[in-house]
């Protein structure tokens, strides 16, 4: 599609410019469905007519047309942003970034918006504006972000009423909070809120996707901890979980029971004490694992061991330290001191990953052992599990062999105890160049390799992602580097270790499985070179999975003659 | 050398055990010299006849025989560790920690040693001990470190006159704090200090190493930072500084007044003020690159640009801030804050490097005006300095680059200013993973690499080298790997690193030379793989340079037929 300026001058056509049109998302496939089945363009063509990271706008909700029906548009403004909202009404940035905060949805109703509002536009779920165009401030950035917007309502008036800001449509006031719903794609405005759908039930986007995946070859899994997120990835086409982060169980909400206990295994003066903690956490380890691989069934979930340093789980507060302290029954100095001596300089070169399930053998026996326990409950309950267990942090495979070692006496113990057997397959990131240099001889125990490419960056530049805030915006503005290689994978470096790691697994262990795991597995360029080197998949976190099914596609159809 | 264990049992010779014999270095060095001198022996075999590491024990100092010819001998014990030691006489293992802590060098007297005194023992520059026979505790640990020691001296009693503790030799009474002399290779005891010599003035050790020089392909060069270290190394036949650490100036002694200037460039709020604070500093950088250059008079110098991360500066006692804050002007809190803004989660992999030229190219600018200017005015003094200006932690040709056009403008106009035409060479440290893979591009502006294998290693096995004590001992207990590979250059990965780093440089630069420096290039395995990949030259610290030299020789004569 192009965008044409043109003139005639003296009865002569001059054409002035041309340029690619730029469309949205929607329109992107909207157009590409629409030549297809008017016979103008065929199925290659058409996959080809959508650029993956369009699609992330389509990911996002639209209000369900069956639900609109049934309600009164109360308003039509311009179209600016596609996608559905419903929220509580708000009339300023503040207002929500801080409902956001509290997890509430909100939709930012202003005249018009400008720079100062866009963290508040950034949190709102919608926005609504009473004055502007195509081309105003609040149209260009939910554009740009693929976020529902409707500008230039003119129906819209913002009042102050008893010192109190209000919204009046057509005689009607509205209060903060009341519930709207808006159809950015339309530009209609709703007063109640209007039930919405997933664009994996949109059936122009389901009918797309289909036809993507008869022409790739890559697999596609996502990186998900929990039953919420498994599901959310499998209606977006995830063939499997290919990094389930252990340590993501005692994070965020619901998790301070087991984080207290896990805390207590940490702050252990020694082996027993420690075994007697990773008793009290088993259960919830169970209970976590077996959750997800019941929503993945029939579907290959890897779990990737306790990977951070355990200083990470230490609480920092004087109140927590003195709640532990409490709970273990020592003296909050004793928590501050077991908390220094966890400390690093350089934590992520630390004592992490594997080195912990060396130093600690008993850690890695624990997850060992409440994985199988939860596979085999699932069997007996008529399931399909599939789980795939993988040492984080690996240098050599003596660490393979030594893990092997606990996990195999486990696996037996399991097997007996349960009454079933119990297939899984054994594995390891590959994320330190060591690893992928001496890849075959770690190939030599490991089914798998997931390549770690966060880590396998950090290490290959020398660049801890937590500290190139200080230097990036320097070497991006010089041209040192073209990209953020934590965004798209440098092939000429971080590629070459991975196809030495991916070269030299093979040349011991033809049937390796190899994928990658981290946010390269959600970049489209990062995914046509996973392709172009023979990857068997890829895994990114559930709202790339379908922008990974469309580059994957897109690599197969361009390389593959 | 054989030691045998044979017994004749009814007329009939028994061989019951033969291994090989244990020597120290001197003997060592003196068998194979006195067969070489005998003829029974080439010189080839003499070379191969000491084992590089302990050619340690003769580093360090022996009495000189002329001196000892006038002394007169007041007892003599067993020869229990060779070479020379002169000192106060303490007689507990407390006071000779305390003694070697202010500077001083002791000799520890005592009835016999015990393991309770080894860390005065290993304190003192020389032992002597009244009981005990060479294979006593004091003659096997003084044996094992090289140490000078005199053992199972009956001449010697330990007496309390007084309450004080004496030590009494044919009736004279000596107290704590007389000093005494000890020849270790022959047991001799003086009361007098005896005139030491080094052992590259030993006839002997000069003759050796003059034999083992005309074997060596590989050049050898030292670490040093100060005109002391630097003639130490050229005693030691050092060809060369392969490795000048910029911030070692502003470390240890007469190095406060310099480190407070480093440090208010350190807090400059904006270019402008850095500047000035660098302009300050310059006068102490020209002094103390040229006091070093003048001592390596026709010797290359590789100057490598300032490289930890400047968080590192900044004062962390209160005190020291509040010194700061004054000559700054500011507020402790500022200085604090400031001290906090540099924090980083994993500094070693942060900024740093040439990654601080990037960010604020006045401080490269600086240190090459520095360089260029010293260099300019040792040329007007007739000497003929050879300056090497190394770019620390690169992972792009564009940092060269960058860094490059800097040097051009500066060596301009101190070439103009000063009158003189200037010769350096470019090049740089490749230590990060990513240089090594793209030392093809990196050789098209850099005339020289030097590996830095300290941070090669801990990138390549993602092993903070300050963090490594917490897991290593598990490590290396279980057999997860060989050795401590900051100690003994890991082949399999950083090797194939460093091959990869060399052929690729070589690709596009033939003329390319290639060194190494860091720990390794002292180590004897890792020198002879230096020589087997092909380097130019390694570089250690001044006391390990006749080892390199040995090593190099060995690996010469081993492999090269």
């Amino acid at each position: 599609m192009q965008d044409i300026e043109f003139t005639i001058q003296d009865g002569k056509l001059w054409m002035l410019q041309c340029r690619v049109g730029k469309r949205t998302g929607l329109a992107a496939l909207n157009m590409a469905m629409d030549m297809l089945h008017e016979g103008l363009i065929d199925e290659k063509t058409a996959v080809m007519r959508v650029a993956p990271n369009q699609l992330d706008e389509l990911l996002h909700p639209i209000l369900d047309p069956k639900a609109e029906k049934g309600a009164q548009v109360i308003a039509q403004g311009l179209p600016a942003g596609p996608g559905g909202a419903v929220g509580k009404i708000v009339f300023t940035a503040e207002d929500a970034v801080e409902a956001a905060a509290k997890g509430e949805k909100v939709i930012l109703v202003r005249e018009e918006t400008n720079p100062e509002d866009v963290e508040g536009m950034r949190a709102a779920d919608g926005l609504l504006t009473a004055r502007g165009g195509m081309t105003s401030h609040a149209a260009l950035v939910a554009r740009g972000w693929g976020k529902c917007c409707i500008v230039g309502c003119d129906a819209v008036q913002l009042k102050t009423v008893d010192e109190k800001r209000v919204l009046v449509i057509n005689g009607k006031t509205y209060n903060e909070g009341d519930v709207f719903s808006l159809n950015g794609s339309k530009g209609w405005v709703y007063d109640v809120a209007v039930k919405t759908m997933d664009a994996s039930e949109n059936p122009r986007f389901v009918e797309y996707m289909q036809i993507v995946d008869k022409y790739r070859k890559l697999g596609v899994r996502t990186n998900a901890e929990n039953p919420q997120d498994a599901q959310q990835a499998i209606n977006f086409g995830a063939e499997g979980i290919g990094l389930f982060r252990i340590e993501h169980m005692f994070y965020g909400a619901n998790s301070e029971a087991p984080l207290s206990k896990l805390r207590k295994m940490i702050l252990s003066k020694n082996t027993e004490e420690r075994k007697v903690a990773l008793n009290e956490l088993m259960p919830y380890v169970i209970d976590v694992t077996k959750g997800t691989m019941k929503v993945m069934d029939g579907k290959s979930v890897t779990f990737r061991l306790l990977d951070p340093p355990l200083h990470e789980f230490v609480p920092q507060g004087e109140e927590k330290q003195k709640e532990l302290a409490e709970e273990l029954g020592i003296t909050v100095d004793a928590v501050q001191k077991r908390g220094e001596s966890l400390h690093e300089v350089n934590p992520m070169m630390g004592h992490r990953g594997v080195r912990l399930g060396i130093s600690y053998p008993e850690v890695s026996e624990m997850q060992f052992r409440a994985i199988f326990t939860a596979t085999a409950q699932l069997i007996k309950e008529g399931l399909d599990p599939r789980p795939e267990i993988m040492i984080p942090v690996t240098i050599s495979v003596s660490e393979l062999d030594f893990q092997k070692k606990i996990l195999d006496r486990v696996h037996a113990e399991v097997e007996a105890a349960e009454g079933v057997k119990i297939n899984y397959l054994y594995g390891t990131m590959i994320e330190i160049p060591r690893a992928a240099i001496l890849a075959d001889k770690m190939a030599e125990t490991a089914q798998f390799f997931s390549f770690g490419t966060n880590d396998l960056t950090q290490m290959t530049y020398g660049f801890s992602r937590d500290d190139i805030g200080s230097f990036m915006p320097d070497y991006l503005n010089n041209k040192i580097i073209p990209n953020d290689p934590f965004q798209t994978l440098d092939v000429t470096s971080v590629g070459h270790l991975i196809e030495i790691g991916v070269k030299g697994g093979r040349s011991t262990n033809p049937n390796l499985k190899v994928g990658i795991c981290g946010e390269h597995g959600g970049d489209p360029a990062s995914v046509e070179f996973c392709h172009l080197i023979g990857m068997n998949y890829v895994s990114c976190s559930p709202f790339r999975v379908p922008i990974a099914r469309l580059a994957a596609a897109q690599a197969a159809i361009k390389y593959d003659k």
